[in-house]
């Protein structure tokens, strides 16, 4: 028998990949949880029906979400991820010699704990002695601290059930407060091709917060067309520009390269005109 | 009742979407070919089961396979295009005012036909007074020709079927001939994470024959992975540079621009990974 899943991207579209094992799945206190097997992309971690990450592609959201706002901070010591649960972007973070202290602000607790089982390469970070793993709410964490972390990386689900509130203006003034005066900020922001209203919105809004507010894009290949966007707002350093080459040459990376840093700025013309002044 | 459309991209993933109508079918000499209407990427040329183009996306392939070669070479007055019977590299080449006369060698004249039924946007340029429509086999006219063309573009479908022989050496060698001293030459190269066997033979066969050698890449939501390459053969010029500013400034485009064309010769590291010498 033939199991295939199929995730309908929008009403009318959408992947399909055959299943050789449901790992598990269940309910959590915030959304429906699942880790499937499948031959083309490794195990999946699904949730609500929506893939957020596969053992295969995993490491292009990963890297980018991670080591552009990194490398273009001189010195990230403190670094905040709210959502990402599964350990993906902390693996990211650990890579870098001046973190100091990572914390993981993630809602649902079962999200991390089902990481680890299935999903170990992944997870491999969340019992580093630098990352604080802390299951709460991570739009409650940022109004409590105040001018505290270098890099805020907003790793969440698409903007609907439990993530609306991490797209909404509310929270991009505390992430800014919650940064030090030369913090950045960097959130995904969806697909170009897909979701630009949302990218315009976000855009204008961490805009009229950030001094340097810009959008980069790179390709994956199991979220919706392939093209992600991420919006990055930045106190004081130019996003695109790597502040310590030294530090960025030394990454291990499958995605990420120095060169494709600041290439992933260069944005397709239609792109361009969304996220335009 | 729905019906739904299924692109089996590999033996164990595609593409789903919902169709609204099916304007054509047939059998032609030499493929399946059809035409669907979608609400996600409007019309469809589908042939052997797989995706050509769209008319959501189409603008990305025609004009990343068009533009990057033809804006590199500083007089391209001369253009061959193999394969590529629906028009949209066509419409994309007399964007260029140097070109004086620009041949398409398609083996099924089917596809020119329904192309200019059903797809009028993509095949508007087949009428142009500049452009040339061969019916005829590509690999016997790149053969009887000799130093004759300023670039060569090779629009094909994938290396199955009739397009099997667009992917050999023998062929390459008669377009490196069939090019002027100073040509270039691009192949659209399948996926960097479907294809990375096929990419590393097509990067080791060009550069066997041209002196410049290069890949880029660009995202096209309908192809498997949706981050597609290009595999480029230059005599002379660097591809990823622009020959003449003022031409490619004067391109009316929606993904191209003078930036991106330097930025998608900048590649994700398990990319440049295949290709390196």
């Amino acid at each position: 028998m033939d199991l295939w899943f199929t995730e309908k991207q929008t009403e009318d579209y959408g992947i399909t990949a055959k299943i050789t094992k449901t790992l598990h799945t269940e309910q959590t206190e915030f959304q429906d949880l699942a880790v499937i097997e499948t031959n083309e992309w490794g195990r999946m971690l699904v949730l609500d029906g929506c893939v957020m990450t596969t053992i295969r592609d995993e490491f292009v959201y990963h890297e980018m979400i991670a080591h552009v706002a990194l490398s273009a901070h001189p010195n990230p010591q403190k670094v905040l991820v709210v959502g990402g649960g599964d350990g993906g972007v902390m693996r990211e973070i650990i890579k870098h010699a001046t973190v100091q202290k990572a914390v993981l602000a993630e809602i649902d607790g079962r999200v991390i704990e089902v990481a680890k089982q299935f999903l170990p390469e992944i997870a491999v970070a969340l019992t580093d002695p630098r990352v604080d793993v802390q299951v709460i709410d991570g739009i409650a964490h940022v109004k409590e601290h105040k001018e505290e972390y270098d890099v805020i990386i907003v790793d969440s689900t698409d903007p609907i059930g439990p993530a609306v509130g991490l797209f909404a203006k509310e929270f991009y003034q505390s992430i800014y407060e919650a940064l030090k005066p030369d913090g950045i900020f960097v959130a995904q922001s969806e697909s170009p091709f897909m979701h630009s209203e949302l990218i315009q919105r976000v855009q204008n809004d961490v805009s009229d917060l950030f001094p340097i507010t810009k959008l980069y894009v790179a390709s994956i290949p199991t979220y919706p067309s392939g093209l992600w966007s991420f919006t990055i707002g930045s106190k004081r350093y130019d996003p695109a520009q790597i502040a310590d080459e030294k530090r960025a040459d030394g990454l291990s990376t499958r995605y990420y390269t120095k060169a494709l840093h600041q290439a992933a700025f260069v944005l397709p013309a239609f792109v361009k005109e969304l996220v335009k002044a």
